[in-house]
This record gives C-alpha cells, structure tokens and sequence, in this order.
C-alpha cells in the first residue's frame, strides 16, 4: 500500500469540483462540491443515529437504496434542517444536477453542512449546478475537499494505491469536521471513492465494519450532529475481479479503506473546533472490544481531560475519573497511565496510584501538539483507540458566536 | 414552609465549623469542615456511581451502615483518592476526630474533595481538629460551608422550617460543586441536617428518590466525579412523631427535603466553573419520566448548546440536535423550543421547524443570568427539569491550570 496525491480523483474515472455559489456572503469561500464517476459506482453510506436527521440523509438513503450511484453534491454554509420543506430541497438538487450531467436525479448523494433549521434556498445551487458540472477536473479533490468545510481550517484529504487480484487499485477521501462531532454509527461528512470492483453487499459491510473503530472513536465536543454521513463509491474501474465475498482480496480492500478513514479521523480530530492538540487515547489490556472503546472514548471526552491538555498539565487523575465513569467495570488497582508525545513517555500512574514522576518533563512532553494518552488496564488482551482534541478559548468564542 | 437563616446549624442540636488547618497553601481559605450532632442522628447517603471512587465514600458508607451518625468531617484541597493510603487516612481522621468529640469514630461521616491522585498528609488534619472542635457554634454553617469549596466562587447554604405532626423541624443543607459536575445516583457534596425524626429506612427512602429528579439532573461538564456524596443527617431533636412510613408526615418531609435540594442544584449549576448564566431546561408532553429526564439533561449538557448561551445566541438548532441524539424516540415533528428569562419568552422553534423570530428580542432574553430552555414534545403528559450552565473561557481557563 502507498500513499498517493488526488484525494478523491485519485481513482480511475472519478472527477471533483468545488465552487462559491452564494450560499455563503464571503465570496472567497468554495461553498459547493461535486463528485463524479464515469460510470455507475457501487455506493454504500452510514449515516447518524440522531433522531433529528437533515433532509439530505433521507433522500440519499432512498437515492442509493439500490446499491449504487454516480454523483456526490454537498453544499456548506446551511444544514438543510429542520426546514419544513427540506426534503423538496434535496431532492430538487438531486434532479437539477442529473439533468446537468445527464444521469438520473436518483444516482445522486446529496449532503449539506452548516446552521440548522435555517431555511435553505435553492436559487443559488441551481445557479451554480452549470459552473459546477464545468468545473470537473481530475484536479478537482482540493476545491471540493474546500466546499464541504464548515468552520474547519484545514482540508482533509487523503489517498492510497494497493493491489487487489494483480490489479492496481486506488482509494481516496475527503472530509470535513470541526464542531458537532462525536458520531454515533456514521459521522462528519465524509466522501471516498475508489476504483475497485466490489458488490455494494460487500462495499456495505466493508463501511460499516470499519467506521466501528474509526470514525465512531473521534469526538471532538461530544454533539452528535444531525447531518453525519460516510459514503464510499466504488466504480469498478481498477478491472479488478469483483470482490463479492470475504476473503483475501476483501481484506486488502479492508486494509486500504482503514488508511484512508484512520487518516481522516485524525485529522478531523486535530482540526475541531478551536483545537490547539491532537488527543489520542490507546486503551490495552481490556476483557473485550466494547470496553476498550468505552474507556477510550470516555477519556477523549472529557471536558477536564481536554482542558488539562490545553493546559499541558500532567493531570492524569481526570483520566482515572474518566475511566471510572465509562461504564465499564474496571479493576482500578491494574490501571497504569502514560503520556507520549514526540518529546517522549511518561509514566503518571501504576496500579491505580500516582507515582513520582517529574512534572518538568511532563510539562515538555504535553506542550507538543499530537499526545497520546496510553491507558493499560490488566483485564484482557482487547485494545482500542479514540481521537480527540483539547478544549480551548477558541472553541467557545466559536460556538459563542457562530450563527450570528 | 418557610426559608429560615442557619443552613445545617438551623435544625436543632446541630453546631458546626470551618477552619484552615494547612492543606492549602492560601492561609485565607478555610479547607477544613465539621458538622455536629448533639445526639445520635438517623444518617443516609448517595454516592457517586464513577468505578473511580474516593477513600472516603468507602469509610463513610462502612460507618453508616448501621444507619446512624453523629458528626460529618469533610477536607477540601486533596480529594484522598487513588492514593494507596487513602482508606487508612480516612479512617485514621475520624478516629482522631472521634477521640476529640468523645463519640466513636466508626459515627463519623467522612468526605473530601480537591485533586485526584496526589497522597494526602493527615498531619494537618490531626492537628487542626482541637481547633476544629473548639469552633464548634450553631453560627457556624457559614464557615462550614466554605471549608468545603474548592473552585466555587459563592457558598451554598440553605434551611426551611416545616411541620410534620403539629411539631415545628427543620431541614438545612451545605453544598459544594462547580467542577466535575455531572452526578450520577448522587452528586457533589451535599450536607444536609435536620431535627426532624425519622427512621434510617425511611431518610434514605427520601433521600433516593429525591436525587433523581434534583442532582442527578445537574450537569456542569459532562464529567462524573470520583467523589461525589450527598448526607442527610436527622437527629431528631423537634420531637415530632418518627417518621417509620410513608403518608403525609413522609410527603411533608419529602418536600421540606426537595426545597432544599433543588435550591442547592440551582446554586450550584449557577455557580459551575466559569459560568456566567444558570441554564434550566424544562421538558413537558414526554412518554414518560425516564424520556423527559434524558432530554432535558441532554439538552443542559451539550456543549454547543452551553457556548450558545454564553454568546447569548438563539441558536436553537443545537437544542434539537441534543434532542436527537438524547436516545429517546421522539416525534420530531411536534417538537417545539422557547427561550424564557427575566427579560421575556420567545418562541424560536414549533412542530420541529424554525418560526420567525425577532433576534433582538431573543438576545435581550438571552443576556439575562438565568435562561430557562422550554422544550414541548407533544408526546404525552410527562415532564422533567435540568440545571447547567454556559461554557466560557473561564472554564477552560480555571481547567487548563488547576492543579500547577
């Protein structure tokens, strides 16, 4: 496997584009993204488990209920819901851009990003479905890796090459964060695409498997957003042997899709919302799997572990506290802490109790901007990691004032 | 019923006292507390549910199983948890403080709050209780009420008087909060005394069911501290009937208690670390209880919804998104949000949609310190009420640096 350039053209027969349409008043700002595959694509997608869904998810479930698709929009600037006439929105989208590309409406994922429950006009997507369509290019990933950002600062973007059957084949993927973040089932919105040749059953499995230790284990403020999505689109165009089962071929698939959505995840974890620091947590030595990600998700959750980490301040019993409220029944005299970051490791607690360990290095160590928190429980042998970022100034002067 | 002065000294045959005995290092702040009962009182606890759990929880529940106590010692400064001696220290302090009272040390309530994880010297202890004890008056609930308080800004202190069988009691309660607040089965540090007689059984019948609907509904940051404790103390000494079952002198006794409570939570939300506005969010038209309780708490605990607020913000989208991801099955589609203060209602949001709303008149509501959240469902007849408040700057600052 090899990290390759495209982002989400990196695989044969996709193009991209992103432009200002005006849904947004700053004129510097992409605020539209397309995606688009030569031919029809396998399609699979996972979406939020909150009850408040945005109108976009119901009609792209309905849209790719048949396993397949050919093209993504995705609109920033406006959520598309609680609008009572969402639906109407997306699916006028979905319509205009099949006709702009000459494929059906229903081939279409539609997605949206921005302030709930403000209504969305379609005056200015319409008018810049032409542009848009104009724009494709096979250099297109980084404009529409801009559209879909919301308060993000940086793009996120990512592909890979690898070999399925003797065929070369490349995945790639876009996504953006930043607030709202700690999906449940799906998250974020996030777009790969990939020329493989594999059966939406087993596209479908390969996500939903996946997103279970990935995009499920980042949290950036504990908000499970309404318009949370993950799609892939699989167009086949490797020449690759069609994988429509387990097996060798499905893992290496598996292997590759895991690069680019851990790739992702972290940078949406690094890039929340105000974040100054990556937060990772490794949980080792659990009974199983659920409690290994209880535990560490419920450290890169926490407010005060967040706010410890801005602050660079070794305090490692916000962690046991974390741990201890996970849910997960924990033997608290086998919990060992340690702090690892390109500075170097330490060791704060063994046994459940502090140890002595000098705060100077402590102090170098969590002033860097990637740490990990490394938990050790003497439970069993399952292991999980979670993504997180710290708590900071900036995170509440941007929601203390991002709709006005 | 009626809100009298005294807090936990106003119940009779209850004195108490706070002192600095050098715990901390600011000579200022008082870190060391004690609450006394004239004769043996009925005792009842809650503790938090956190795996994590303070020595003295421990201590405290061994020496109350018996269903009575006499004295309640509490430190602030070292939380005595996750330190290898801790249940040693704790045990040692009520047995010095026994001796000094001239009751058994297995009668005392113990209980201490301030950093986790950093081992706890009782020298300081030891010899601050002569002073401890001597300051003994029933002025003291003031000072009591400080020695408990870590990063509070304001004391918490209450009492009302009521009647049960024609005898006149009274209730008063001390708490601490601020951060790490997000009880589960029991909360904080709460000190309750009263005069009124009742059987163990009955108190801690009391004292389970009114946490439900008062601290356990009061979220500051999500994080479910280590050492969380509510005690009620009832000596007595109004000479009332004991109460040894429900009916009205219960019911009487239960709303005595629950003034106390939700004033307390009110505090203590109003006081979390760096806020500057109390949030209330009522529910009504839920399923039931349990649904109106996980809303409500869902909404109070969001943190998108809290920086809103802070920005005094008629964000109102956020509110829906913490509905939809409270787990409970709503219909979304009837749902409907205002905003209330002293300045006014508005209604931002019916039947799951935006309405039109003046943003001038909302931020006026909004600039207010004490907002109420009203969520109707339409769904039944059952409703709920949560306590938070607002996320600012000063909360990651307090919480970026506390312990260095």
């Amino acid at each position: 496997m090899e990290i390759i350039t495209g982002g989400v053209c990196a695989a044969k027969g996709f193009t991209a584009s992103g432009i200002h349409c005006g849904i947004r008043k700053n004129k510097t700002k992409r605020d539209l993204a397309l995606i688009y595959s030569e031919v029809r694509a396998s399609a699979a997608a996972v979406y939020t488990t909150n009850k408040v869904k945005g109108a976009p998810l119901t009609v792209t479930k309905n849209n790719i209920a048949d396993g397949y698709a050919r093209a993504v929009i995705c609109n920033s600037g406006n959520a598309n819901t609680c609008n009572a006439n969402g639906i109407e929105i997306a699916t006028e989208t979905c319509r205009h851009l099949g006709e702009a590309l000459g494929i059906e409406g229903s081939d279409v994922v539609v997605a949206s990003t921005g302030v709930i429950g403000q209504p969305l006009d379609i005056t200015p997507i319409k008018n810049g479905i032409p542009e848009l369509v104009g724009a494709l290019s096979t250099d297109g990933s980084d404009n529409a890796a801009e559209g879909i950002m919301t308060t993000d600062t940086r793009k996120k973007e990512i592909a890979v090459s690898f070999t399925v059957g003797g065929k070369e084949c490349r995945i790639g993927g876009i996504a953006k964060g930043s607030g709202m973040i700690h999906p449940n089932m799906a998250t974020m919105l996030v777009f790969i695409t990939t020329d493989c040749a594999i059966s939406p059953a087993m596209l479908s499995r390969a996500l939903s498997s996946d997103i279970q230790t990935t995009f499920n284990m980042v949290s950036v403020d504990g908000d499970t957003s309404t318009n949370d999505m993950v799609t892939v689109l699989a167009n086949g165009m490797a020449a690759n042997e069609e994988i429509t089962d387990t097996g060798a071929d499905f893992d290496e698939f598996m292997k590759a899709l895991n690069t680019v959505t851990v790739y992702l995840c972290r940078r949406i974890a690094a890039d929340g919302e105000g974040a100054t620091k990556l937060l990772e947590c490794t949980v080792s030595g659990a009974k199983d799997d659920l409690c290994a990600r209880a535990i560490a998700k419920s450290v890169i959750c926490s407010s005060l572990v967040k706010a410890a980490m801005f602050g660079s301040d070794a305090n490692w019993g916000r962690v046991l506290c974390a741990i201890g409220y996970s849910g997960v029944e924990v033997d608290v005299e086998r919990v060992g802490v340690s702090f690892t970051s390109a500075a170097g490791t330490i060791k704060v607690c063994e046994n459940g109790a502090g140890i002595d360990f000098s705060e100077e290095v402590a102090k170098k160590i969590l002033l860097e901007d990637e740490i990990t928190i490394e938990v050790t429980l003497g439970d069993g042998d399952a292991a999980s990691v979670a993504w997180g970022c710290d708590l900071t100034y900036d995170y509440v002067k941007i929601n203390g004032d991002y709709r006005t």
